[in-house]
C-alpha cells in the first residue's frame, strides 16, 4: 500500500547539484516544482572557492524567493565518495575536494539544516520516486556529464554501500588496460573514461586533429571549444563524425549496461546528465548492444529510459533529500 | 542485538552445490557440520541426466545417513539465473538447463521440501553468516570454478535482484571487445572468461602449444588433461609459466575487484571455488591491483579473504538455505 501524500507543496527547500563543470541550484517546493534557478561554474575552482559559490547561489536564490514561502533547508548532491553518517566528502574524482566535513561547514555558513548525498544517488531518488522510473522498486541511474555518476535504488531505498561511498558506477573496469581514467581515479578503462562528456570531447578533438576538414576542426578553427554538447549538437545536425563518436560511446554505454543488468537484475535503468541530451542516438545503440550481449532474462526485464528531470534530476533529487532528511517529510510515490 | 541461536545441531538437511563440472552434496546438521558427502560429475550431462544425478546423490546420502537424525529438507545452489519466487531455473551459462521448474520437480521426485537459490548466493550466505566474513553486513563473494559465480549480501540479507537472477558478478564486461565469453553467455570480455578455471586452462594450453618444453606441454604429452587445478598445482611447485598465468588472472581478478569495490563499498569480498586454491599467489596479486587502482576510501575499507568453507561453501550455504526456507530455522550469527 503506497500513500499518495508527499511533502506539502507550500514548503520550500533549495536543491543543489554540484557537478564537475557546473553548479545548478533551485528553489523547489514539496510537489517538486522548481520555482527559481541559479547557476555557477565549478570547473577550475579550488575547494574554498567551491564552498563560496555554494553560499553565493543560496544567497541569490533567497533573494529571488523573497516574499514567497521561506526556504527551510538545503539539500546538496555532490560527486563525491562520502562518509554519509558524518556528512563528509572523503574523495572526489572530478573536483578538488578531499576529506571535507561539507555538511557541517555548509550548515554553519548557511544557518539552515543541510543534507548531503552523492549526486547520482539523489538523481536516482528523484527519478525513481517522481520521474522516469516511477512505480519501479529496483532502479539504477547513470548520469553522463563531466564524469559518469551512478545511483542505485534497491527495493525503493537509496543504496549507499557500507559507509556511503558506493554506487560509483562510472568506475567499473570496462576496458582493462584501457586509457587512464579521469581526474583523481587511479584506474584504467573505467566506464567514465569511455562514455563521459569529457570522453566524447576527447574523441572529437582527436578527429579534429586527424582531419582538418572535419566539422570538429572547423569548430576549433572558429575559436569554439569542443565539449560533449558540441558532439551531440553536430550529431543532431547529421554530422557523420559526430554520429560515429556517439555510436562508439553508445556501444561502451551498452557494455556498462550489460554489467549492471547482469549484476542487479533491475527493473529500469535511467540515463541522465548533459551528454544524455544525445537521446536516441546514444540510447538506441546502447539498447541494441544490451539486447545482443546481456544475459537472459535480465536484459529482457530491464527498461532503459531517459531521465524525466533531464539535466535537473540532481537538483530535484537534492531537494527531495532535504525534504526527507531535514524536514522529515515522507517521500512516497504520488 | 544479534541472537546467539541457530538451527538445532540435532536437525539435518542435505545441501547440494551443482557446479559446471562437479556436483557436491552433503548431509549437514544445524551447526553446519558436514557429516556425509557424495559427488558426481555434471559436465557432459544433459538436463534430464543432471536431474537424475541430483536424485542419485540424495539417495546415496540418505543411505549413508541411515540410523542417524532424519533428513528433513534439501537445499540446492545452482549456477543459474533464477525466477526465485517460482523456483525456476530460467537460464544458465555453463550447464544445459533452460526454463526448468527445478524446485517443484525435485520436490516431487525426492518427497522432501526443497529450496533453491543461485550457487554464488548460498555460498555468500554461508561465508557471511558463519565463515570468512562473519560479523560483516555488506559482503560479496566470487567463486572461481568452471565459471565465476557471484553472491551479494547487503545489510545481512542475500541480494537477488528484482526477479532473482541478479548477482551474476562473473558477467561484468571487464575487457570490452575481448574474447567471447563461455557457454551460453553472449557477451565479450566478461570477468568469467578472464579468471575462471576454464580461462586458466585455456591460457595454459596456449602455452603448451607455443612451447613444447613447458611443464604444460609435458602434462599433455603424458596424457593428462590441463585444468585450472593443473595450473595452481604447477604454480605451487614453482613453475614459472604457471605462475605467469596466475599473475595475469590475479590482475584481472583485481580489475573486477576494483569494479565491485567502487560499486558496493563492501566490508569484505570473499574468494572461493576450486581455482581459489591458488591462495596467495592469486589473492596477493589481486589485492595489489585493487590497492593501486581502486577509489579511496573504498579500497582501504574492504577486506579480501579466502573462503572459510573453501570448495564446500556452496554446499554448506545450500544447507543453510534449506534450514531457513524449508524449516523456518533462524540463521543468525553465532
Amino acid at each position: 500500500m503506497r500513500t499518495m501524500t508527499g511533502p506539502a507543496a507550500s514548503r520550500r527547500v533549495i536543491g543543489i547539484d554540484l557537478g564537475g563543470t557546473k553548479l545548478a541550484a533551485g528553489v523547489v517546493s514539496g510537489d517538486l516544482v522548481v520555482h527559481h534557478r541559479a547557476h555557477r561554474f565549478s570547473r577550475g575552482a579550488d575547494q574554498n572557492e567551491i564552498l563560496d559559490r555554494l553560499v553565493e547561489v543560496v544567497d541569490e536564490l533567497k533573494l529571488q524567493n523573497d516574499g514567497e514561502a521561506p526556504i527551510e533547508a538545503v539539500g546538496m548532491g555532490i560527486p563525491c565518495l562520502l562518509d554519509y553518517a558524518n556528512g563528509r566528502a572523503v574523495n572526489t574524482v572530478n573536483l578538488p575536494i578531499k576529506d571535507l566535513p561539507i555538511r557541517d561547514i555548509m550548515n554553519e555558513r548557511l544557518g539552515l539544516p543541510v543534507a548531503i548525498d552523492n549526486d547520482g544517488n539523489v538523481a536516482a531518488l528523484a527519478e525513481q520516486r517522481f520521474g522516469a522510473a516511477r512505480g519501479k522498486r529496483d532502479v539504477l541511474l547513470l548520469t553522463l556529464g563531466t564524469g559518469v555518476g551512478g545511483g542505485i535504488v534497491l527495493d525503493g531505498r537509496i543504496f549507499r554501500g557500507s559507509t556511503g561511498s558506493g554506487a560509483e558506477l562510472g568506475h567499473m573496469t570496462t576496458l582493462a588496460d584501457g586509457p587512464p581514467c579521469q581526474g583523481n581515479c587511479p584506474n584504467r578503462g573505467c566506464l567514465e573514461t569511455l562514455i563521459s562528456g569529457t570522453a566524447m570531447a576527447r574523441e572529437a578533438k582527436a578527429i579534429a586533429e586527424r582531419d582538418a576538414d572535419s566539422a570538429f576542426a572547423r569548430e576549433l578553427a572558429e575559436g569554439r571549444d569542443i565539449t560533449g554538447a558540441t558532439v551531440t549538437e553536430l550529431a543532431a545536425d547529421g554530422d557523420l563524425d559526430a554520429r560515429a563518436v556517439l555510436e562508439q560511446v553508445g556501444r561502451y554505454l551498452g557494455a556498462g549496461l550489460v554489467s549492471l543488468t547482469n549484476i542487479f537484475n533491475p527493473e529500469a535503468i535511467v540515463i541522465g546528465g548533459g551528454a544524455a541530451a544525445a537521446g536516441d542516438l546514444l540510447l538506441a545503440t546502447a539498447r541494441e548492444h544490451l539486447d545482443e550481449h546481456g544475459l537472459t532474462p535480465n536484459k529482457d526485464l530491464v527498461e532503459l529510459r531517459p531521465a524525466h528531470f533531464g539535466a535537473e534530476a540532481g537538483m530535484v533529487g537534492a531537494a527531495a533529500l532535504a525534504f526527507t532528511e531535514c524536514l522529515g517529510e515522507p517521500l512516497e510515490e504520488r
